[in-house]
C-alpha cells in the first residue's frame, strides 16, 4: 500500500487551475467521485462505492466535499482539511445528491463529472441537476496529462527501479520453472527495488506471449522459448511504472531475431518522431509504419501507447484517430509489439515524457532480445 | 484470488430471467459492464476499464458480448462461450458504442446500465443510444437480491468459515500487539478457514473501536481495551461473508458491559422481527427503537444493516426509509453499534437469510462481549 502525497499547496494550486478550466469549458461546475481524479486534486485515496462521496468544485461558489459522515476520519490522509474545504457530512437516510445541488443553488446547471463515476451516482445526480452531465476528461485532461517537476521526478524514479527489475529478470528465467514462479520473484523483486506495490506483471512465455493480455499461468519455461515480461507498480506519491522487455530462453530462432529486429526499429522509430506538436497519432503511425513496411502489419494488433500517472492507463492514448498535439510534460508509453498465434510474441515499452524538442525515456534499460544462457 | 463460477446451466437461466424482467420494465434492453452484475449473470470476472467490455441484453434480439479483441482470452473462464453468446470483438480505432447500438437497431431506445458503469461508458453510451439509460438496479435487484439454494449454499459455508477464524480470534488478543499484528493473523486464519481471499479485517480497539469505519492501525492492546473485530472475506465461486464480534481485554467496565447488554437485546430484537413481508425499514427500527429506550439512539450512527452475495455490499439495505418487503431468499447483514467518541465502541454482526416464516443466521458464534483473560 502506499499512502503518500504531495504537500497541500500543490492541491490548492490544482483545485484552482481545475476550477479555471472547467469556467472556461462553459461549465458551473465539476463533481468528482474517489478514483484517480479526486487523488490528483485533493490527495485522497478514498474507495467509497455506494455511498456518495465527492468533491463539488463550483465555477461560482465555495469547493464543497459531500461525505458519508462514517467516512470523515479517511479524509484525515488528504489535503480536504488543511486546504480548509467545505464539508457536508450526511448520514444513513438523507440524500447527499441534493446536498450536491445545494452548492449550485437552484435550476439546471452544467456539469462536468469524474470519469470514475458510477452510473449508481450519476444517474441520480443527471436529475438532481437536471442536465445530464458532461465527461471531465475535457475539462482535466490537460491537468492530468502534463505533469508538473515533482510528478515527471516520481515518474523517473518509477521508472529507475523497474529498469533495476528487468535487470534481475533473467535470473528468474530458468528452464523448468513456471510462468507463475518467475512472477512471484518478480512480484518480490518490485517492490524490494523500491515501489509500493504491485501494479501487474506479465510472463507470456512461448505461444502465451502472443496475446497481448495474458497475464501468467502455470505453463513451464523450456529452451528456445521467446518471453514477455511487462510489469509495474506504484512509486510514492503513487506514479507507476511500466516496462516491457522481451526474453529469449537460449539462442532465438533466426525468424525470431529478424522481427525482433523491425520490432526495435518500430520502437525506437516512434521515440524519435516525439516533441511537441506532433499528434499522438503520427507517434502510433510512426511504429506502424516500420513494421507494416516488413510484410508486419497484421501482427501489431494494439495500439502504441498510453498515458501514465497516478493510474496506469490514461490520456494521452497513442493511436490511430487521435489528433491531439503533444505538449512539453506529457508522459506516455511507447510499445509496439508483434504476436505469432500459438507461437510466439514480442513487445517492447519504455515510458516517454515529452521534453521542449524531444522524448526523454524514463527506462534505459538495453532494448535488445535478452538472451538468457541455458 | 478466487476463480470458479457455478454451471453453465445457472446462467443461462439466470440471462432468461434478466431479459425477462428487463421486458417487465418496458425496456428494450439491458448493457452491463464488468462488476457483480457481469460476474452474476455470465460468471464473468473480467475487470476492464477504459475499453468497453459489455454484455449486451436486449429483449428482441440477440444477447451479444462486445469485447475488446485483446481482451477475448479473459472471457474464457466465463460461461459465455459455453453459452454461445454472440460475440462482437473490436481493436483500438472501432466504435464500440456503435456496436452496442446496433444490436438494438437504430433509434432512440431505452435501456438500463449496470450501477458500476462508469462515467467514462455511460456518456457516449446515452449519446449514441438517443436516451439516458435508467439504473439496472431496479430490474436485477429482484434476482441479485433472492439467493437460490447454491447461493445459500455458499452463504452458509462463508458464514461457518468467518465463525471459525472468530473462535481463534482470542489468542490474537494479546496485550503488548499491535492492531496491525492482530490483523495480520487474522488474515492468515480468513484463508486457512477456506476463503479463497480477504475482503477487510477492522480491528478497532479502545477509542478507534468508535470508529465505525476504522481499519486497523499500530495501536498497542492493552488490559481494559473493548476491541471490534469486523472481518469477512469471499468463499468459493465468490460469496462473501462478513461478521463482526466485540471482545473485552480482561473483565469490562461496569457501564461498558451495562451498553453491551442493549446492544445485544438490539441485535437479537432486529433479527426477531426478520420473516417475508416485513419491511427492510422495520428491521432498521427493531434494532434502534432497542437502543433509543436505553438513551443510546445517538450511539448507534450507521444503518443496521446491508444485502450481500457476490458483493460485501449490495441491496437489499436495511435502513430507515426502505420500504422493501422482505421476501424468502434475501440475505443481509444484521449489525448495530455503538460508539463512544475518544472512549469504545462495539458491534455485533451476523448474515441472515430470509426463511419461509423467520430468518436463518449463518453465523453461530455466541454473540455475548467476549472476555479475553489476561
Amino acid at each position: 500500500m502506499d499512502t503518500g502525497r504531495f504537500g497541500t499547496d500543490v492541491y490548492g494550486e490544482r483545485l484552482r487551475a481545475a476550477t479555471a478550466a472547467t469556467a472556461d469549458a462553459g461549465l458551473a461546475g465539476l463533481v468528482v467521485t474517489p478514483g484517480y481524479d479526486l487523488r490528483y486534486l485533493v490527495g485522497s485515496r478514498a474507495q467509497t462505492f455506494e455511498r456518495l462521496t465527492s468533491l463539488v468544485l463550483p465555477v461560482d461558489g465555495e469547493p464543497t466535499v459531500v461525505v458519508p459522515r462514517m467516512e470523515l476520519a479517511a479524509l484525515k490522509d488528504s489535503a480536504v482539511m488543511e486546504l480548509g474545504l467545505r464539508v457536508r457530512d450526511w448520514v444513513d437516510g438523507e440524500d447527499p445528491y441534493a446536498m450536491v445541488a445545494e452548492v449550485f443553488g437552484g435550476g439546471p446547471v452544467a456539469t462536468a463529472v469524474t470519469d470514475a463515476m458510477p452510473a449508481l451516482h450519476l444517474l441520480p445526480l443527471a436529475e438532481v441537476l437536471g442536465t445530464v452531465p458532461v465527461l471531465a476528461t475535457a475539462v482535466l485532461r490537460r491537468l492530468r496529462m502534463i505533469k508538473d517537476a515533482a510528478e515527471v521526478d516520481a515518474l523517473r524514479k518509477a521508472g529507475a527501479a523497474i529498469d533495476r527489475v528487468h535487470a534481475r529478470v533473467p535470473e528468474f528465467l530458468v528452464p523448468g520453472r513456471s510462468e507463475a514462479d518467475v512472477a512471484a520473484d518478480i512480484a518480490e523483486a518490485i517492490v524490494a527495488e523500491g515501489h509500493s506495490d504491485v501494479a501487474f506483471i506479465i510472463v507470456g512465455s512461448g505461444p502465451n506471449g502472443a496475446d497481448p493480455h495474458h497475464e501468467c499461468s502455470d505453463r513451464v519455461l523450456q529452451a528456445g522459448d521467446v518471453v514477455v515480461v511487462d510489469i509495474g507498480g506504484p512509486y510514492e506519491p503513487g506514479y507507476n511504472s511500466d516496462s516491457t522487455r522481451t526474453y529469449s530462453i537460449g539462442q532465438p530462432a533466426d525468424d525470431v531475431a529478424g522481427r525482433y529486429a523491425v520490432l526495435q526499429r518500430a520502437q525506437q522509430a516512434a521515440v524519435a518522431v516525439v516533441r511537441p506538436g506532433v499528434t499522438a497519432e503520427q507517434i502510433d503511425a510512426a511504429a506502424r509504419d516500420v513494421l507494416a513496411a516488413e510484410g508486419l502489419a497484421d501482427a501489431f494488433v494494439h495500439r502504441t501507447g498510453h498515458g501514465i500517472g497516478l493510474s496506469v492507463h490514461e490520456e494521452p492514448y497513442i493511436v490511430a484517430g487521435n489528433d491531439l498535439p503533444l505538449e512539453e510534460g506529457m508522459a506516455f508509453s511507447i510499445e509496439p509489439g508483434i504476436y505469432f498465434p500459438g507461437s510466439w510474441g514480442a513487445r517492447i515499452e519504455d515510458i516517454v515524457i515529452v521534453t521542449s524538442d524531444g522524448a526523454l525515456s524514463v527506462n534505459d534499460q538495453p532494448r535488445d532480445l535478452v538472451v538468457v544462457p541455458v
